[in-house]
């Protein structure tokens, strides 16, 4: 890809940047692919490669991985949204990047990444929205997927199309499968035909669903409710909630009962608390230290 | 708390209760906590602490656990509905009983028995049905996520609005997370806000909304058609239905296969197929006994 | 069961069958109980014992088996689509195969090709799909929630009324469980009352509903989009979806990464690949060598 091709992130009329993804240690930086930018506790990450339709290439999903992991533990960030420049939100991997022309170490390497950054996503200890507007297709539909929480606008469409170009959804599926009722997500899979934003609310796969206009408004109320409570606690809970998934009731039971008395403990916990019962606002520490 | 504040049951024009959870051998008996009356094999249990919006204390969930287990296993009782007195259905733990000035083993209390009625539900031989008219917080949403079945009025709300006081809702997350989608799950674990009824029937979380005019009737209808079968076969079932649903596709087939042939062994199961084949109403023994 | 009572196939105005299902090895044929045609790629098994409302009898049992397996590998067949004549679809087992008249080794048996018929659907090379017009009831129900894909009329209605007959829908339940909400699961296990196909749609049983007039429609229209890709791309993404299922999240990406490397090296892999960076039509092999 030639270097005039790649659109410019900060200019024409756009808000500025509070960060921008420059000066990353990435032997070959692509700076323009993704825009990073924070304010106010809200991390925005914005696929910045409409005229490729945001596809996922292996610089791509390299500044996502990056933009997701800057600087997480700090108790400045305290939710991440993720979005998209141009029409559609993102076409899933780089086909070029797939074709006979490059090896099967290639193949394995964006693969391998792309599954990285998906799984990163559940790890982190601030809760990740997608924030959709338009075509979501293929890794684009995973990642939708693969967030914590996710708002869409109307106009957006969600699918899986791999069996067009003969290369099944089989990675897609893994978080498809886990967000979709088995049929729904097995005709998108074999049809590649795209959900509609009120199918995918209605079977799951997003959380909420707005006017274009409003899309801005609800996912910021969303975040800036997040930015009201307190960093370790919604830390403590999004680990305690993925791992207790794959529990046993009996187990998970057991296992949560224990992190409830532990969330007692944080000085955060005791603070809420009291702050409720004296009926005064909490002032949280967002520290992971036991209260004394 | 003072005695003054507890809320008496039977009084008023209330109609009588069959039976009054008066006489346990709890040491600090709290007698009008829950109101448990039985007739025609319906249960009701009756949260009647609406000044403190039917918290869940631990007073409270040792009524709950004891109007539960009650005599479970005569033929007299074939299905519980749980309901609420006042506008709360129930607002959750008592949040006096965890703070600072109560120690970590008494937390500790609180939680393990709150987990304990909660997994008990699914381990009795009737069916549980949550009759919920209002609002449903923490784990009082937890509470109707863990019924079998919960038929809801139109202007009742559910929320895990945990993180407002820093305490995570992770106990009532075991039982989200198993009844909502997971993006549905945790953007009302993230942020508190509630699902209104239609989100939480479109979402899964209760399986039938109706007016609020038409709660108690709807409720009915589902329990007097539950009574008009075998309580037998209902246990079995229902032991089954949770049992297979942690196993594999292949071991789920293997185990039912066989819970079939043994139902058909059953007095009952032999009753209602002749039954059906001679056009007849069957009449059951609801007993386990097998036909010989 | 006397034979004037069974319907005949290719009887009266019907269209011509391509297949039909005689000259099967079983020793006591019932040559009419299901209809096989093929066509286009596009398999079509019908269930034809609308006098006894398409009970799954032991006999239409095994003639479902054969007609699911029947050249199964053939590049002939792309999609298999399961409907029925009359206006039930199906009504579950047959009852009288399951009194006291016949024992327990008869039932045994009943239930254990059920089970095998439910599971080999999952197993089948192409995809399957359910055409619901009219009521799907037990083991009916089941054989709906048990394809991979379901369109169905909005006449249709699901139910499991084992209760009714003294026999729990315990197999049934391993399918609807897998399918539905469980407490949606459980209000039709424990009643008995069926659920509308909107309700159906809704709670994630089938994955699409239209007016009766558009069914052979919009199904023909799946089909024929399925029909458009290389089986063995599709038969590799449907193992490898249910594999998955069953795995955790980090095993799932695992193996599905391996899956989507290997998908590459398919013959049809590369071929889709390069079609869509020439801007051509694919020419699918429907072979599972790979690529030289």
């Amino acid at each position: 890809a030639s270097p005039p091709k790649r659109p410019r992130a900060g200019g024409g009329g756009r808000p500025r940047w509070f960060y921008t993804n420059t000066g990353r240690s990435d032997p070959s930086p692509e700076p323009t692919l993704t825009v990073r930018r924070q304010a106010g506790g809200v991390r925005n990450i914005i696929l910045n490669n409409p005229r490729k339709r945001n596809a996922l290439s292996l610089s791509m999903l390299q500044s996502l991985r990056e933009d997701l992991l800057h600087d997480v533990k700090s108790k400045d960030l305290r939710v991440i949204i993720i979005s998209a420049e141009g029409p559609v939100f993102c076409s899933g991997h780089d086909l070029k990047e797939l074709s006979s022309e490059d090896d099967v170490k290639h193949h394995s390497q964006v693969f391998e990444i792309c599954a990285e950054v998906m799984t990163l996503i559940q790890k982190l200890p601030v809760p990740v929205i997608a924030k959709v507007n338009g075509l979501a297709t293929a890794a684009g539909c995973q990642l939708v997927a693969s967030c914590d929480i996710a708002v869409a606008s109307e106009r957006s469409q969600f699918a899986t199309p791999g069996v067009n170009i003969g290369l099944f959804c089989s990675t897609p599926a893994v978080a498809l499968g886990r967000s979709l009722p088995r049929k729904v997500a097995l005709e998108m899979l074999f049809t590649g035909e795209p959900l509609s934003a009120q199918e995918a609310l209605m079977h799951g796969l997003v959380s909420k669903v707005v006017p274009e206009d409003k899309l801005e408004e609800e996912t910021m109320k969303i975040s800036h409710k997040i930015c009201e409570s307190s960093k370790s606690v919604l830390a403590l809970g999004k680990a305690t909630f993925y791992r207790q998934m794959t529990q046993d009731l009996d187990t998970a039971y057991r296992m949560t009962t224990q992190v409830m008395v532990d969330n007692l403990t944080l000085r955060d916990g005791q603070e809420g608390i009291e702050a409720f019962i004296q009926k005064r606002k909490p002032v949280w520490s967002h520290s992971q230290d036991e209260k004394k």
